[in-house]
């Protein structure tokens, strides 16, 4: 059966075709700096927008259009992991990713929610079989039901503590049975609505605990993905804990963290933070904590989390060369965490906004290279601290001087020179690559 | 001679004095929880604004009225110091504090800085020693000169980077003399305009060795002061490297420099970063770095740093909380890094704002120790997380607990019962401790 | 029956009241200025956010525990209304305010839809005749149901459009019923996702006639009550059209619609379009259109509408102070548009949330009054604007001067004075006003 | 002489030039629908920024290297507009802006201010007549003075508001005299610090007092140019008067005026106001009043006007189309209201960033100009619509219905059915028109 009859498997027609339903940057075969697309973009499909959701907002109800409207429960469940695998297979995605809440429903009790979750976790293994499509990462939705209104490994009830700790080890389980390659905690309604009633050192400490909970007992198991936290500064909760890249890894430093961990970074969460997504992107990489992403764009004007398929190419640019710079994200990929419009309620959307995604980030991984391979950057920095490589500034990079001998040297100094930095000229030369390449 | 002789020294008259010349809540001889208000609220004058400041800004020229406007060089310098001292001691503040600039010209070489920075000083040590007043903390001005526009130790120019390590080697020598009781680092130019044209990772690792420079220098002349770094998240860069308080702390962990540097937190750098006052006040003091405060406050609907002086109630009195919480500030202090309003450009507005300012943290102060007298919020959080404190949330915040007995639980624990967080409650009593203080 | 039995009816026992669920400011027959405080304030219930609302959020599920539970369809609707007139009369409110759809569930055609009102209204208008309770004004859901996903005056699709009109007509047709005072358009889905695909013009233009019609079906059945509009800036769509109070008179100006309609301003609407609550008032009062106001607060350091009850003395006091500035609200209120946080499930919450913000908007009127009978703003800006009560000010104020005179004044004109703002003062004398009265 | 040795007038080379002080994409003979780039794009140089500013921000001191900086007064004046044709030439803008101010130095008084005024007005039409260049708009800088700490039109010194005609007055008969395009007034400190000591209504009532004078006068002089307003919503004050394109339109619809005046837009104007560029441009399209655009861009991600040199392809492809959709800009132009980083403070600098906005530009109006010879916008649009073409849509944008035969419509219209907007997809297709093109 299909679920997406009109719509036909996604191929590349270059960028002349005027197919809406094609690739026209995306060849999934071609090389770039030695590697193919596929291997450089590891493009995931997130369960909980593309089949699970269903365009409501906090002002009104679902929009979508699907072809399993009728069936509830369990049912739904299976026909949605039929529809998911005809989904990623016509887009061509190798990878998906989910929350167990997207996948199968809760039961009455976690007994009967982990049966559910067994249920469909078989069911997806003989897809992933079936299409060599495989589980990029997985998570525990810890945010939804009503038991988590004050956080998970952060709440104020140790009930809910314990039941989310038995979620996370059922998620590590599926993980493992699914030969997932990451797992991912993201901060849910890990954080405070108001200080006025919160122990924020009580909270982040019992949020150490569960990591190192989860860490000894992923190694127990033999899971050996990396485990990945997703920073944002706020939504659902008025101040999430895992605020931006840089508070994430002082709590990671502070526990003893750092090791475990690395970064699923999303574009939308940076400029809610108050960041470019390249920046975050750079401060995890210098720290050596580059995962992974969730690929989507926000509209700077609005305040919330709009999860928008990416499509402006200046950011994904940007995005592609630190990644290209990380030497790319090891176990990571580019996962869609973004969502059709509530008024692109059509199931041919999902294809539409998947391939303005796609091919966003080939034209952009091509940019990227381009850039890389000019070393366009890096001749630009190199002149620019030139004065670094040689004499007092090399002292300094060396850690051989001291206050002293600054002072004598700039005592000595008369007049400093500096040169512009140039900033105009550098956006004119990137527009030229963005629309030559 | 006098250069505010239209106002005497303010007096305290308590809250029914109609003269807006005198406190209504400030009496600093008043004991609150054991110490006199002085000595909770350790007030501090800033130079910059108080006395060298004019009322530019990026749209037009200075307003302000001063009794020195015809002496210039190092005359006006020496006028100015004269002035300050007739302001701290009238205003009654025990404690000031300054940028090397704000205080002496700079003359053409750095030798003669230097020299005028020695004559400024001296000055100012007899004006101490006459007075009383002390040196809360000084820092160096490494933002005002154009040698300083690629940054100062994140600049891309050796030779900038050493006249900024001699600017910093005199500001610690300058404390000593002065008996400083902190020395404070604020970013200035420490960031990026963009990230196109930066070596993001040379910059970090230079500001570390700067700091650790700074460090065994202030070791080796004796300066025993606290170090002080002053987040903040943007402007004049577009991304400041010390964002907020948990980007700090994240480098200082990074680089060995945390038992090294306390923070200084000044509340509109924390909403231009998008938190409250009081969480960075919390971040702070839950990692032990709480070390002093820049009294102001922003204009949340605006997006530059206003730095107004502080009268909101709820703000000022959560502030004195968290750091009635801390055990006070040490070596810390109240610096009103605040500015009188453009428009606000006589001579008696100085006055108008510090009274406003120094009212609103002494009644901050008052609400709040009876607010921790009451053990208002304890009790709420006592409460609110009393699970943790027998049975399996023992266990949990014990250590003694792992995810296979957690799951154990949850599976044999049918139903979760949660309570109200009760905010709006809270929020209403918390009006009533306001009006009623 | 009774929905709320561990609360009675809420009383005033005045500011050392104890008791968390009685009045500490708001004494009803008090009287203020010459009129009662229940006059002045007029307070009302929103239907949607305390008897329909759930705490559902965009990450998660209802939250709220509520007696009514297991009802559902018209039954759970019936049972709604008694439990509200219990809350109104407890609470004491003399007004409510609702949304067709709160009140009563869509049937599966607009024929039984509109049968299930009509039930629903009988049933209201003889708690009301048996209560006392008014209905300050009613509206149009416009926003939930799927069918409004491209707008609803302003949409793309005219079988739409005409639903909408049936559907107003409908309200306008229950505000004759009820003797509502009011009849709010609130903008709902009135706006763009994107310029991309919009035709603003001809949406516009549509709202336009919508708004034409709805003032002459009102003349034609005898709806004597006052058209209001409810700005706002952006969500549930990124730019809304009624965007703020310039903004929605600008486009009742244009279309000749002025004469009809006043506005209806929301504190939170205000702060998201980057304005305070008093700047949305001010501009309304100068063009006579204050009509009624949603009192509630936002969080500035989020983007999205909050909604949280109001209890920021500084803004109620401010907005009261505009409101006495009016001549109070006519036939307007002051309409609790403020939901509990999600945190806040207990039934209990939702009377300590209406008393926060009883307590605040009664404290508010109080401090407003005591600043109107001492002139203190009038003596500000008397004084500040005293130049144009004589000599070349009143010729310009009088419109008597051109260009040619005032420039010859201004060439003989040495030097021109000014006087400071005062403002560090004000703010300082505006504290002692909110914590002396 | 020349002030610009090193660099040599700017050329076309075509976008395959690695010439960094070439044209890539503007071509201002070439021919795009029907009339030369040069006549679509009209563009100026805005003196403040590239002639008279010098790279100073609220932290720093200038930092601009230019040929002029031993010059001082009237001779600096008079160097500056030596400098200013060669640059214009050089650069080949056809058009030129100032303030008065930027032009020449103010005096010690009025007359001599006019005198300071009339040597430089009388050496720049020298300069026109020799090199072609045109003024496209004169304004008065009415906010750098202390003088206008109040405000100029909007003071609350009425000495001020005379000098602010005289100053308007000597403005507009500075536009006959060099035959200026336009007259714009821009905000300045047009609005307000706090609402606390504001009497807005007579503030607003004397700003419309002026336009009517000058109106008047201009009428009396016979300038025949176009009178622009420019929105602003914030800074230098908290809040501008002139918010934005609808405030704008407001305020002009209140007071009569809107026959007289039409808007000059700028980009980071707009979205420090919350809104797209686009958006203000359409606005102010359907109400007649586009009249001239201020072309820059903004940073989202701080709150202050930054006034970059547009490089942004989708912003400026989007204002173009408008542009376009205006049937241009009639006697406006594209002003870059740019200013180069304060780090790129070498006079090659003002070079490259005009060459990356006018290509930015030179760019937008072929992609803008393609999609309109597609009707790539009319055709989703016509076809989103097209219920409003026949029936009862038709019915309703003709003014034919009431609410009583839309009722009778929506009862029997069983099933809405709504299409997909199709978001994801138009996006996907303009990256296609931006890349290609």
């Amino acid at each position: 059966m299909s679920y997406f009859n009109t719509v036909s498997k996604i191929q590349y027609e270059g960028k002349d075709s005027k197919n809406p339903l094609a690739f026209k940057h995306y060849n999934q075969s071609e090389i770039v700096l030695g590697k193919t697309q596929e291997e450089h973009l590891r493009f995931a499909v997130a369960y909980w927008h593309t089949l699970t959701g269903g365009g409501s907002d906090p002002f009104g109800a679902d929009t979508a259009i699907r072809p399993w409207t009728n069936y509830t429960g369990l049912d739904l469940a299976k026909v949605r992991v039929e529809a998911a695998f005809e989904f990623f297979e016509k887009i061509g995605a190798p990878y998906f990713c989910f929350h167990d809440r997207d996948i199968a429903p809760e039961g009455d009790s976690l007994k009967e929610t982990n049966h559910n979750l067994d249920v469909i976790v078989a069911s997806i293994q003989e897809h992933m079989k079936a299409s060599g499509v495989k589980l990029l990462w997985n998570t525990a939705n810890m945010f939804t039901s009503p038991r988590f209104v004050h956080g998970a490994a952060t709440t104020s009830n140790a009930d809910v503590y314990a039941y989310a700790a038995a979620q996370v080890k059922k998620g590590l389980e599926t993980a493992v049975e699914l030969g997932a390659e990451n797992y991912v905690f993201w901060g849910g309604r890990e954080g405070y609505e108001s200080l006025l009633n919160t122990d924020m050192e009580l909270e982040l400490d019992n949020l150490a605990r569960f990591y190192h909970m989860a860490v000894a007992y992923a190694k127990e198991i033999g899971f050996t993905g990396q485990f990945l936290i997703e920073p944002k500064p706020k939504e659902p909760t008025k101040h999430q804990y895992d605020f931006d890249a840089a508070t994430t890894i002082a709590f990671l430093q502070k526990y003893g963290l750092q090791d475990h961990f690395k970064l699923n970074l999303e574009a939308n969460h940076a400029t809610l933070a108050g960041h470019t997504f390249e920046h975050e992107l750079r401060v995890a990489r210098l720290h050596g904590m580059l995962g992974s992403i969730d690929a989507n764009q926000g509209d700077l004007l609005v305040g919330w989390d709009t999860d928008e398929f990416p499509t402006d190419l200046y950011a994904v640019t940007l995005a592609m060369y630190e990644i290209l710079s990380n030497g790319g994200l090891g176990s990571g990929g580019v996962n869609f965490d973004a969502k059709v419009r509530r008024s692109s309620f059509e199931p041919e959307d999902l294809f539409h906004a998947h391939i303005a995604g796609m091919d966003a980030f080939a034209k952009g991984l091509k940019v990227a290279a381009k850039l890389m391979e000019d070393r366009f950057f890096e001749k630009i920095t190199d002149e620019r601290y030139s004065s670094f490589k040689s004499g007092i500034g090399l002292d300094i990079v060396s850690g051989k001087t001291d206050f002293r001998q600054l002072e004598q040297y700039a005592l000595g100094n008369q007049t400093i020179g500096s040169k512009s930095g140039r900033l105009e000229r550098i956006k004119a030369e990137l527009n030229e690559y963005i629309f030559s390449v």
